[in-house]
């Protein structure tokens, strides 16, 4: 971790709310007294970056400083905090807090009031690194991006860089910042990514069920009383041919009921890994009395939140690519840069969507209201339903509006999936709790669409038709070449 | 594998089919001539060791040779050979055919005139060793076991010793041996083992799921119209209140009705490992084209087969610790040294049993009559239910038959696990292809009660508690103290 050691930065910062995408003015004055990251390995030893107020640029001094706050031998017994005690500000630890929802997650949660940390190995930037992809919106290394949230709001966000599948790492991070909730983002997230090859498959198997049994040790070991709030996927259960309840369904079968878990039908590796954390989390739920709530996610759309779009350095990231890039942002992009929309198959792919602003306020219902000791909640994260056409239907209409020819190709379908099928999935619970769905308009598919025109000089149009097929999958490592 | 290039021995064998049990005779002459095993390292070389006639033992002589078939660059191209090709035996891989299920299957289906290759990594031996745990029969070296087999049956078995995490192993193997079925029993398959230590439950998770996957990818890779029978447990579906299914429900639920895979409830991180095997496997046959069978095997008892019978070099293993040992076998052994039995809890607890014999019967006709080309077919694999006081009953009885005095005791239940439940669990798909069970009865529990008294003074009764707790499992290793 020497590279952090060294950190020397020189960052330019607006000192007030500055309008999304806008120029930035040319007052850039207020920086951070103080803020703090850590690494995986020296957790205990604090790197305090002094900002130094130097008109338009910061220099940060880097130093390391023992933590203040000694962890003692039995990490319970060091903590005065209860994870109810409503005098302090709860501790939220997001697993995965630089990546699209994790990053926006954080902000959010960090606004409202909780203290949060960031737990991150930044292997969603390797990533993109190594498959030759880019954000649409250029983002901000972490650091930059916590020294921006400081300056701008006053806010401290803890950063640990490490990897959860590191047990010795995530124990560290747990006794230092002792969480009161844990989000877990932390996941390789894209089902094409998954079925890349046979090291993908695996890798993505293993990282995400390790890193979840890693997560619920660490609870169980240090802090049983912590919520787990865990990223799931509406993917989960497939295209059954009767409603998707939340989490579970009553059966009468012979003469007998009993309320089990839902049937689960994923359809890649990475979906399947989703179905393999739920399975493993409701076993500690009942052996070890974890508590736990699974966002069953849907498709997220939108980049901007109230937090992201305090100033440029803070932008969250937009994909546009085969691989990590989502059906409707990705058709936003391809509207704007004229290239067709790239509907896959018949189009009659249904799902359940969700803008990021109600992820974040979903993540922060979940917190404020959270799992009983032994619960294993289940809530289906999304506001509305649209097939793939139905999609394409809207981004072609509003890119109309703004004057774009917007075409529709159909591509065959690199996945394996049914392309008609009956959908209709329940989310009620989140709405139960105070969820205040912003449902898919006009106006936020005019911003995004403007939003992907600024930013059309920076898309690489080889990025956008799909590179990754279900069917073709193999194991020889897969490159992406220089072209 | 230097260690493998340099082996040799002095083995003993008889001539004749000998009862099991009884001393060998001293007419131990019959040697094969040539039998070869493989290792992961040089799957392409074959060491052939020839066997002397040399009155009551054997010299091995262990020399490297060009195999005689070569591997075609592509797979495929060079294989003359259809599974359903019924001129030739079928060639059946047996993933963990050193274990208590695969080296009784691996006999079995020798013995039936199928071309077997074992592949395993020993580890499971690694295991006893390491928790100071041992079988009660003595068992041979898998070495000596093949010998021993080729010399009494004249059947070669080949050996391959690696990995299946190990993708380039796995690769070698397949494109060595070219098998029409594979028989997966190779995973780590002990609950209790499972709930050790955090290492232990993320090792056993790891091992199981990305073995298995590397399974599906070398099947779809080398092999596709290999049929995958694959060894899952009764245990994924836990104890509903409603009828267990083989594998799939039929559910009508608000006006509509679709068929489901069934909901699993697993109460180990072994048991949750098939869980993730199975939903894995039923996702490659959908994308793929993988046939699979997924045998859901109850608790299994016996120790003898028609085939481990033949020799004591071929004894199969008999665990009765704490960890490898199951409900029924560790009865007998309990009931043999004159300890109480050790009933968990009330007792309550019912699960599908059978006998060992009916292992590889199963086994058999899974591969005599294969899934279809995408399909994913499960099979519950036992023959009767019983709760665990009825066993001990049934033990009892049978021990005081034998002028034992069989007392029981109830043991705080280890496992987080319901005590009295419902549990009525379909069993009819094995018994439509033909299955002929092997019940229950008294000769079974007379002659695995006087098998135990046979090895008693092998017994070490501190391996006879349960030593591993479902609740306390911790994220410290725990090694097992020498004492």
């Amino acid at each position: 971790m020497a590279h952090l050691m060294s950190t020397s930065c020189s960052i330019k910062i607006s000192s007030s709310y500055r309008p999304f995408g806008q120029p930035l003015s040319e007052d850039r004055t207020v920086l951070p007294n103080s803020f703090t990251f850590k690494t995986s390995k020296s957790p205990f030893k604090r790197l305090i970056s002094k900002g130094h107020r130097a008109g338009r640029s910061c220099g940060v001094l880097a130093t390391a400083a023992s933590v203040s706050k000694e962890v003692s031998a039995n990490p319970r017994s060091g903590s005065d905090r209860s994870p109810n005690d409503s005098s302090k500000p709860q501790r939220v630890m997001v697993i995965g807090g630089d990546g699209y929802c994790g990053w926006a997650t954080a902000l959010h949660l960090s606004n409202k009031g909780y203290e949060v940390a960031i737990v991150d190995s930044l292997v969603r930037r390797l990533f993109d690194h190594q498959l030759g992809l880019d954000s649409l919106t250029p983002i901000s290394s972490i650091h930059n991006r916590l020294r921006c949230w400081k300056a701008i709001t006053g806010k401290t966000i803890e950063l640990y860089i490490g990897d959860i599948c590191d047990f010795e790492f995530l124990s560290e991070t747990f006794n230092s910042f002792e969480p009161d909730a844990v989000v877990h983002f932390g996941e390789q997230r894209s089902a094409p990514y998954s079925m890349i090859d046979r090291s993908r498959a695996v890798f993505t198997q293993k990282n995400n069920v390790i890193g979840t049994l890693n997560v619920l040790f660490a609870m169980k070991e240090f802090r049983e009383e912590c919520h787990l709030v865990k990223l799931g996927t509406m993917g989960e259960y497939g295209t059954p041919n009767i409603d998707i309840e939340e989490g579970y369904i009553t059966i009468s079968h012979n003469g007998r009921t009993d309320t089990l878990p839902y049937p689960k039908q994923a359809s890649s590796f990475y979906h399947l890994s989703k179905v393999h954390d739920s399975n493993n989390i409701a076993f500690t739920c009942k052996a070890w009395g974890i508590r736990a709530t699974d966002l069953n996610q849907g498709v997220v759309y939108g980049v901007k939140t109230d937090e992201t779009s305090m100033h440029e350095q803070l932008y969250n990231r937009l994909d546009y690519d085969g691989v990590f890039g989502t059906a409707l942002n990705r058709f936003c992009v391809q509207a704007a840069v004229g290239h067709p929309l790239t509907v896959y198959g018949k189009g009659g792919q249904t799902r359940g969507y969700l803008d990021i602003r109600d992820t974040v306020q979903c993540v922060e219902l979940a917190i404020a209201n959270p799992a009983k000791p032994g619960e294993f909640r289940v809530f289906n994260q999304f506001t509305e339903q649209f097939s793939v056409n139905e999609l394409a239907a809207l981004v072609t209409k509003a890119g109309q509006k703004l004057g774009l020819d917007v075409q529709t190709i159909s591509v065959p379908n690199p996945r394996v999936e049914a392309e008609e099928h009956y959908y209709n999935a329940k989310h009620t619970k989140l709405i139960e709790l105070g969820l205040k769905p912003h449902l898919l308009s006009d106006s936020l598919l005019d911003s995004l669409l403007n939003f992907a025109i600024e930013f059309k000089d920076r898309i690489d149009t080889k990025q956008i038709m799909p590179s990754v097929s279900w069917k073709k999958i193999g194991v020889t490592p897969q490159t992406v070449p220089a072209n």
